[in-house]
């Protein structure tokens, strides 16, 4: 090994990343200080500054450096929807969609296994959004996937009596996909969900 | 657009990283800040130190934070010998293979339409170089590319006359590799440099 202890504390620290093996790193210690120390400095204070300053909103739990987050402040949005994600990730998804209700963001989904229930995600929290805001329809978009439907489900189930329409995001065919590759569950769903062709 | 300007300023950040685009940097700007801060906070002050406290080995010129590498100071290795390479990720590349004399780290290559000459890839200080030290054998280590190539040709026209063997590592088939998959100019070189098989 011939790199100096400063170079592979850098080259450590980059596993961090997601993604980011010996190697990549190794590559972008080196990059870095060979060809962009400016912008890794620039990064070095991105991160701190991040880290140190970035919180939750308090009403939809995305991640926020103020209290309440600018989309929720938002006054042009509609108030009486609210779609509710398992992630920030996923609210800046729904965005590219044209959406302009309100958000909720759950921590993750249930997972009894790992020992995360309705708590540990925000379900209480959920309730209490719910309780002070003047839906009309609460949309469940959390994951097409077998905790992100049970964490749907479970949701459906304690918002049944509260005058609200559920709604959960429908499956079916990815536009451009092809039938002979999509499994089976997604075919069976986009079968069973098919609808009159309007001419 | 849904992101808070500190996390908007860290996916910006992040893309100084290579091969990092803004799907990449999003996702990895949301990962720190959902799963691992300290993680991110250690790669904030390891970027710091790094690019504040490594410089220039005296000696070699690869990336180190002493005046003199631990590489140049170590005794145990062969002062006969002298590697010349493009980069400091070169000098990895070849202390893997078990070699144990000296190195010299060119900044990149000749590239004359880009402006740089000897002087620019550090030639002068490569000549310094082995005038005070005790070579009998020069390895030229530059990328077998064009301008790997061109710079190797032109620095051993420089030692010509300084009673020192010069040499070029070889080409040839990559361990591995396929005939038909191999380019042409590979598998020339590899047929010129045949050598007899001892049994
Ligand atoms: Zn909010
Ligand atoms: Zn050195």
């Amino acid at each position: 090994m011939s790199f100096s202890p400063l170079i592979r504390q850098l080259i450590d620290a980059l596993r961090v990343l997601p993604g980011v093996g010996q190697k990549t790193a190794q590559r972008t210690a080196l990059h870095l200080l060979e060809r962009d120390r400016s912008g890794a400095l620039r990064l070095a204070q991105a991160l701190t500054q991040a880290m140190e300053g970035v919180g939750y909103c308090q009403r939809c739990r995305t991640l926020s450096e103020e209290d309440v987050c600018s989309l929720c402040l938002d006054p042009r949005r509609d108030d009486s929807l609210l779609c509710i994600v398992e992630g920030p990730m996923d609210v800046y998804a729904v965005e590219q969609t044209g959406y302009r209700g309100r958000y909720f963001v759950l921590k993750g989904h249930l997972s009894p296994l790992d020992g995360l229930g309705p708590e540990a995600i925000g379900v209480p929290e959920l309730l209490k959004r719910i309780d002070e805001g003047a839906f009309s329809e609460v949309i469940l978009a959390t994951n097409p996937t077998v905790e992100g439907e049970a964490t749907a489900h479970y949701i459906a189930q304690l918002l049944a009596n509260k005058g609200l329409v559920t709604s959960r995001i429908a499956h079916g065919m990815p536009l451009g996909g092809e039938l002979e590759l999509v499994d089976g569950g997604t075919l069976a769903h986009a079968l069973a969900g098919r609808r009159p062709i309007s001419l």
